[in-house]
């Protein structure tokens, strides 16, 4: 099977992110190109908190998910790796059966916390995540691309060290540098790019700084941005409303035109596929009698 | 464990649809005392088909994350059981064991269809069908409740059919009757209720008959209503305008307003918690030096 | 990813059951070309009896285990589909995800009584069984092997049954035919072959006849031999045998020559490939400093 | 549900390894009392190695078969609990939820080495390991017997680490010490016994100094000794020579006298259960006419 290239094309593209099988096909049929599936969307919704309480099983299960119900490339937030390099490459090699198109590694440790909150993020070694990333490589080759996550800024740290870790991940065999920000406005991702040159395609996740303009992105050259939980976040404010709803109301009726209908749900997963499929498999049975 | 039962009381009570962890937590937020693992809404989210695409042990999964998520009692959509007898009881089982409080089983066959679509519904044999009740309630007791679902309706039978079948299931060890309607009425559910007399507690699903006021539930001495796929379709239209917004403006800044703040989603899922075990636990490696 | 082909060469080629890694892996070593996954053996280690307890997710799961440890083709034995024509395409589905050469399906019900016990073995309908061998055929096309199992002598029909379902499922895009038969000699067997004329290659399973020689089937033209479950059943006499003597002796000293050494264990498993990987991705923290 | 304690009666007890379904239904059958689910023999057979390849929640997935099939209290090797003090709990409540009767956690760092291979096995810091045990204690209180491991002795330190670690896990709420050694005499235990004087319950894996009797561990009082790996050994061992017999005979003809016969297979898992279940469940279908 040819896999799409993520995450590397000359002109800006678009991941939306994706937490099961039904968020990723509303982003197929509105129109994305990619997806992304998010480590902390998808702990959220299984209910676990953002720090590796999901296992790396459990993740490819519900990745697995996505990438059936979509059919789009996906790329795979895998945190750190869940480990060291040997957890790393058995994830990537598991992502590439399950038919992801590609993984980012962060450069944290194990278990990870989620980079927009707290203040205490140890950063990897770079010498050891460099070695996560060879081996990740070693092991999929160019079946799964992979990004190398960068979290120096979200550790505190200045540019040349982010650039730094860039230039090492670069040569440990990435195939593109995520740069993290959780600064309200894009100056660390533009401090970023303007130094790093393109040297590999940058992947940006503006869930922080999220006023800038894409126009800003495109003349900084970014390859791709991600839009990282906002299906998440947007599922969650609806059922809230829903539910404080039906609570006060005990009925439905007044919320009926604010939800899908169930049609809505039978015609985006297919169900007239279903129909073809009985009256073609299950006849002559149940049709020409 | 003492096990809360549901669908049991002589006061109206209400259950809350949920498929997954995130949005049991969000009923739980919102007052509700029960929930309803829906398995149109599971499969949906998974990107299956309702109709058993969705393995058994698939489907006990999420009940997990459910379970573990809210503490709430969680009534279990089992379908039919998932095969015969033996599918059901081992099904019963393992909902036992992952903490459900409840399950349904419906009188429908193997791989089942949803009922709100299509019109061939072949019922099962009334004599099979108590087999598998029986099946359940000898394996599991009193430790999960047994609601008999009929289809009896939706498979276009009048009122004598449903009764006959509520017999029956009773006999069998049914604890709660789950008497189904597909009519954008009532007329059915009542004419049940009052034939029926409550001889075991009755449980609806005004998923289509969503314009009958509770007020009138509550007359006809209705014990349990759920609110079956409503988080579930929320989730859909808000995930499916927001994505079409960010396909259309290539920025979230607009939505910022119209979705949950990732504040709401690290409250609702405990990280305060985590933080506080992480100074109790972690400690004195990261507090006291 | 080629797949090999199994099931389909002129040359009587064997394979071996596995049940899980290690047993996938102990075949490999000995030199076996392709791998049996059995039905009978999986739901076993699994504690399960063989009559669809294990859920067609359990079986996709515990196959993913024997491709990923032998790396040698996989033929699983599909039971029935676990269910109609869209269950059996969606195994069909995810055994070709996760590696497997190919999968069997038998013109059986479900949930399925293992052929080896029991008189009761309602066959499948022919139309109704071909319409799953075709739902699946369009489902994967040429990467899976479909092998069509017919279980009417086990149901006791004569070899004309046979014939006419060979040839239906043969219409209905099989690319081999599994004759089953739990008779004490080869006679039904030989018969089937004799009148089918090897109009796609023939499968066998001698778990009953397991008397004859090779050198029949050979002379027959028969394509495949199975070895049904028997690393299943050494491995049960052996920790039988080895549970009652520890019990007995209330100490390990005298067995340990019968057992393998966790040397053998270390390297049928590529400790050392860790041990190797380790020196590579870990450098230069622990190795150079 | 009462729970049986594991690990802490005054009298010696023996627990005997499994690693699936069918293993335990064996042990059960020698009869043991208890079961030891083996990281290394779970890991053996999903092809893993016992470097944290397995995920937490697949061992759990295996330990629900051993529990379910074999209705004996489990003692699940925990490794150190998959990562920090809160993958440790997390581990530790879902294996109370399936039933197993307790945990042992090891002071070792993610991802482990097996014990027995290799001679780099950094301790983990005794606060942080303490803190471990306390938010294990915490989370499951008595529902699961709470074992701490002690790898110093592997790690070439002298029995007064063992002690000081034995102490400060007691502490922390275990409710008893297993002290770890891969010395081919018991002296490393001995050494602990004879210090410890038994201020909790002890258990010992006597892989490596499998000669000493038992009478030596009765005098040392001893409370638990786990055959740690046997019945993977002894399958390991059966099955390679039945495989390089039968790629010698093509045929199974002269090894049916060494493995177990089908019968044996259905006996043990309780196909009479399911026949009888099936003539009570499915009457009056099949049975009375």
């Amino acid at each position: 099977m040819m896999r799409v290239q993520i995450c590397c094309s000359s002109e800006i593209s678009f991941l939306m992110e994706a937490h099961d099988g039904l968020s990723a096909a509303i982003a197929g049929r509105a129109g994305f190109k990619g997806l992304w599936a998010s480590g902390l969307s998808i702990a959220s919704c299984l209910g676990y908190r953002d720090a590796n309480e999901a296992s790396w099983s459990q993740l490819v299960g519900v990745v697995e998910r996505i990438v059936d119900t979509s059919q789009l490339p996906v790329l795979v937030d895998g945190d750190g790796g869940f480990g060291n390099f040997n957890n790393a490459r058995m994830l990537a090699r598991k992502l590439r059966q399950c038919g992801a198109a590609g993984v980012t590694l962060e450069d944290s440790c194990f278990p990870k916390t989620n980079s927009l909150i707290g203040d205490r993020h140890p950063l990897a070694d770079i010498d050891e995540f460099s070695g996560r990333l060879r081996a990740v490589k070693d092991a999929v080759a160019d079946d799964l691309v992979l990004v190398a996550r960068i979290e120096s800024f979200i550790a505190g740290h200045a540019v040349e060290e982010a650039i730094s870790r860039a230039h090492a991940y670069a040569d440990a065999g990435s195939d593109a540098i995520l740069i993290h920000s959780r600064r309200s406005a894009a100056d660390e991702i533009l401090a970023f790019t303007r130094a790093w040159q393109n040297k590999l395609p940058v992947v940006i996740v503006p869930t922080k700084y999220y006023r800038t303009p894409v126009s800003v992105y495109r003349r900084a050259g970014i390859s791709t941005v991600i839009w990282a939980n906002h299906s998440m976040r947007a599922a969650m404010a609806a059922m809230r409303q829903i539910c404080n709803r039906i609570v006060a109301e005990e009925n439905t009726a007044s919320i009926e035109p604010n939800i899908a209908t169930l049609d809505d749900v039978f015609e985006l997963l297919g169900y007239d596929e279903l129909a073809r499929a009985e009256a073609n498999y299950l006849h002559p049975q149940h049709h020409e009698q």
